[in-house]
């Protein structure tokens, strides 16, 4: 993997390269790709690759092994959780998280939920169909382009009110769609903290013990698409779970190593080689770091442009993966996606309910992705301006 | 893909290959895994490997439709039924089926259950914590090793009286564990019939219109572990369906092309490949030919032993794709898996449930593989009588 150290650092830029921007799936870390082949799809002295290998046997469960003990290491998971891989995208947890935290026999029939955007907005919707549901926080500002609104930024973290009746309570760490992401998390007392961290998860260090539970859905940080990450603290494996289906129970889960319904294999599999890249790399604080330089050559290019170009996220709320911004001159907007396309800087058109423009920035971009993006941006202002 | 199907026909056999008979996740096609590395993870020129691109973009999209399109082909899908493509493993399906075909308001609030072995009773068991649930038929015999007990047989077709309040029918098409296949469909009037066809969907043609709903898990004949895919008719997409979480929900899934929630791309990519695959070996006629060929090799190596193998299943009954037998000395067992796993024959011991032996032979297992098994099995007897 230590090729690949250098790539990350940005030493790759190529004239001919095309960057993906969009908010997931996203790159894989190019070491990772190399050898996808010759560790998933090749046949080896058994006769069979790795995703022909039974679920069941030894050769698996080292792979689950090897990928939970990475993940433990890069994040430091205190020994009183338990960490699942399950298949499916984050949205499945929408519902799977009610269905398995309620526990209406001790009086906990609620789900106490921080509105921050979009994809919250999807969770309380999700999760309605199966709990009584609060909203016990909302974001502040609106950034509306045009709006001479404030700007947008997460709710505050003082003042949420949660119902005694609360089995958890459930923010978005970083809002994919809206381009903010918590500064800090807030302090919920008793009531276990919940967090969609799917577009963070990995892309700084995060202190796990803050949290009853983290899922994060792959194909941002940690692999391809179909494969969900959850931490879950113990303790929480307890609560009588009646009502998921059994592959979505996170007791049952824990209890048969992640393997009580077919598992996503071959996701699993890429996950481990990416956080072994992550180590190689130098782990989570290096990934803060490249992740921070990468974000802020776009914020500069944004906040230096004289407001040609603007984000609409309060700075200290904004998201290190997610770079959301618009045109001032909104009728430019069209004209920037064609000439960044041709540029070969692509899928950076914003989530369709909030238009504009975004770019996402995972931990596989190399800092040259985001050094040809602001590069662009720079120029394309000063002939449009 | 063409070269493939001279080896598919069993002209690769090797002294030293190695065979995987596990139940599943099975061998995939040569061919599929020769072309797997350059088709999903090698960068094309717009920068990007099939797994890194955007799933609501064209290039993904452009895959669903091919897939959707040659399975349609294959199994001579009607007009009026749905191909979905959704995440997790068949026994998400088990609380799905009634999740979604429940419907209460029109007094359909049962679901009706043919028991006919372990993958029908793990079936109804899941079912039962969603919905009132009736078994309407039961194996026949019990093929029990030594207990002088009759064959073991699917469900007779006749007498299934089905409650009024039957919401659908759901059979087991194929007992992975029990290795008993339905000879034939049963007659359920107007009550849908739904049947799980994880371990012999793609194995042989099969009338769909016989169906309001069938379901697979990828890992036997359709590609790797991650993916079930659902053919459902499309009247039964607009019962009420309140209770499943939105991925899981038929509807959703099929007005969002699959789409809903984060799919499972590398294996649906990987599922595209192996249907081009089964296209370019004859379509599933040849498949079925060459699975009745391999079958009966090992069928006649267990009839022809002079009672030394004994299948507890009644001819007629038995699975093309899983062949259960077990010693008639039961203490020569564990050296049966020794020397056979020497020989290169993985993955035999039965299902831990049941015991005994059993071969799995899905569509990408070579002829040459049960030649080997076959003759095994005739000099192991020869030796051991």
């Amino acid at each position: 993997m230590k090729n690949d150290v250098h790539a990350f650092l940005g030493s790759s830029a190529r004239r001919d390269a095309r960057w993906n921007f969009g908010a997931g799936p996203s790159r894989l870390p190019d070491a990772v790709l190399a050898q996808a082949g010759e560790r998933l799809l090749t046949r080896a002295a058994d006769g069979m690759a790795a995703i022909e290998r039974p679920f069941t046997g030894a050769a698996y469960r080292e792979v689950l092994a090897e990928a939970r003990g990475r993940l433990a290491r890069l994040l430091g998971v205190p020994d009183h959780y338990r960490v699942l891989f399950l298949a499916g995208g984050a949205s499945l947890q929408f519902s799977a998280v009610p269905m398995n935290l309620l526990d209406p026999s001790s009086g906990l029939c609620r789900g106490a939920y921080a509105d921050s955007g979009y994809w919250s907005r999807r969770a309380i919707a999700e999760a309605s169909r199966h709990a009584k549901t609060s909203v016990v926080a909302r974001p502040a500002g609106s950034g509306e382009a045009g709006g001479g609104e404030p700007p947008l930024a997460t709710p505050q973290l003082d003042g949420w009110h949660l119902p005694r009746d609360s089995a958890y309570c459930h923010i978005t760490a970083n809002e994919t769609a809206d381009g903010i992401a918590y500064p800090a998390w807030p302090e919920t007392g008793g009531v276990p903290l919940v967090a969609d961290a799917s577009s963070c998860l990995l892309s700084a260090p995060m202190d796990v013990s803050r949290f009853g539970l983290i899922y994060a859905s792959a194909q941002k940080n940690i692999g391809p698409s179909g494969l969900t990450l959850v931490i879950v603290r113990e303790d929480l494996l307890h609560r009588p779970a009646s009502s998921a289906p059994a592959p979505l129970q996170y007791r049952t889960q824990a209890d048969a190593e992640s393997c009580a319904s077919t598992p996503p294999m071959l996701a699993v599999h890429l996950a481990a080689l990416v956080f072994e890249w992550i180590e190689a790399c130098g782990g989570l604080a290096a990934m803060a770091a490249a992740n921070a330089r990468k974000a802020s050559l776009l914020y500069r290019a944004i906040d230096e442009s004289g407001g040609f170009y603007v984000a609409p996220v309060e700075p200290g709320h904004r998201s290190i993966t997610n770079i959301r911004f618009h045109l001032d001159e909104a009728s430019l907007t069209e004209r920037f996606m064609d000439e960044s396309e041709a540029a070969g800087l692509l899928h950076l058109r914003g989530h369709p309910r909030l238009g504009g423009v975004r770019a996402s920035l995972y931990n596989a971009m190399p800092e040259a992705g985001a050094q040809a993006l602001a590069g662009f941006m720079i120029d394309f202002a000063k002939r449009y301006r």
